[in-house]
């Protein structure tokens, strides 16, 4: 079936990522109707009235409407929805997620869906944020954006091209890879330094003077604190469906740590500066 | 001498901060005259065409006409910028610094300008940026932010109120504390997390795959890693200057990071949800 008159998006987990898939697909017509599926009844009306979703309905019956069906929960919860999804899917409609791990949930396809696989595309919208819920979900999020498609072996390339064109019409960049190569760079990029942010805000919620840390702490304190705001269970998912290669780069952080404690400690003043100017000069030049 | 007309403000390192200060200064009509001091021409002759400053001058020689000294150059350079002002500080003039290490330049004004201290009002603004240089000084820059005074024991009571008096009408809020205390929150809130950028910066760029990460990192990066564009001769003198409190914040965030790698390691996926919804909830509701 052609996307657009009368093809049917089924979003579970109509959050910041799902909600806003839905509202551009539709303004761009190439849905002509999105069901959202999700936990909280709460969460399914507020998206309704936000005209994010025109209806809510249970996994099974939402499922078996579906053209396209895009998962876009943490990952944690993604094995009970396949394995629940596997008996109700219609034979044409695709299947794509937006998880933050790909190793793993390709894994996941792999069980759950072994009929289905010529029509699941892994991907992953790079558009995360510590905003979660229907209410973030917002127009033209995705614009300029990448996403990485991961293809199982399996998956037909007309499959990858119906999912490549709709992210496309998103205004995203579509990028395809491996999954291991993307679990690898998105443990450096993203997996990382979520990690310690979340760690540097224990740390200083640790402090006997934290109270006044809150108080006086400024912009840089702001941006580099922002992930930390991130959804703890998402996080949780991430870090474990991860756990290998994030393992792989807190050790190689710390050891990167402990070079600088070994050169402040030494009053090593030249090494520093040398160590902040090759930090600086890059990131300096770095352009989202 | 009262501030406003013919008050003259002498900047020693016309960069964001200090250029900002004469801005908010001269448009709220408390000086009359600017004069830059500078190592680089082309940064005091750009200061001139945008009006930062009225004149560029020679250290002694600005200095010798100053109502008010604001020594905003790196920490590093403060120790001889001082000696050298105190042959030719006029003895009513003020002097003051944006120096974002204070027990170290405290102890500078007691060793270089021993008789001037009841003049002497060390400072530090808390509006950093990734920018440095006179292009990058702007109006307002200090509106609702906090400017920390650190006034030694000799400063009279009527200098403190002065450069408060000064720094409020550039917007900002002026809070006192020792310059021991000032030292230990920096270092946790500030400090600290420079450091942890750089440091982060660095271990993206020894990975093999490091250009795939930079193509493919995203806003949490882009926010997380901002501050590692920072001055690496700045941060080499506050890292120096503020050695031990930061020797004590890395080796504290190192057992915070040990903790984290034992529950990846351990798959404690609890413990680790835990404390990410700690560190997120506290984020969440903080504003700056």
């Amino acid at each position: 079936m052609q996307a657009g008159d009368g093809f049917t998006l089924v979003v579970i987990g109509v959050g910041l990522i799902g909600g806003s898939f839905a509202l551009d697909l539709r303004r761009a017509g190439r849905v002509s109707k999105v069901i959202g599926v999700g936990r909280s009844p709460e969460n399914l009306q507020r998206a309704i009235q936000l005209k994010v979703i025109d209806e809510a309905d249970t996994l099974e019956s939402a499922v078996s409407r579906a053209d396209l069906v895009l998962i876009a929960t943490p990952v944690g919860q993604m094995e009970a929805i396949m394995r629940r999804i596997n008996a109700c899917l219609p034979p044409h409609a695709l299947v794509t997620d937006a998880g933050s791990t790909k190793v793993d949930v390709c894994a996941l396809y792999h069980r759950c869906l072994p009929d289905h696989l010529d029509r699941c595309v892994p991907g992953h919208p790079i558009a995360g944020s510590d905003l979660s819920g229907a209410a973030a979900a917002r127009f033209a999020l995705f614009e300029q954006r990448k996403v990485v498609l991961t293809p199982l072996q399996e998956t037909a390339s007309g499959s990858v091209e119906r999912i490549r064109s709709l992210w496309q019409s998103t205004g995203a960049q579509v990028v395809e890879m491996s999954a291991r190569e993307h679990d690898d760079v998105f443990a450096t990029v993203s997996h990382l330094p979520h990690l310690l942010a979340f760690a540097y805000m224990n740390h200083v919620l640790n402090r006997p003077h934290a109270d006044r840390c809150l108080q006086l702490a400024a912009s840089g304190f702001r941006d580099f604190t922002r992930i930390a705001g991130s959804h703890p269970e998402m996080w949780r998912d991430i870090a474990m469906g991860n756990r290998e290669a994030l393992l792989d780069e807190l050790q190689l952080f710390r050891d990167e740590l402990d070079l600088v404690i070994r050169q402040l400690g030494g009053q090593d003043g030249q090494a520093m500066r040398d160590g902040f100017a090759r930090a600086s000069e890059v990131r300096a030049k770095w352009r989202l």
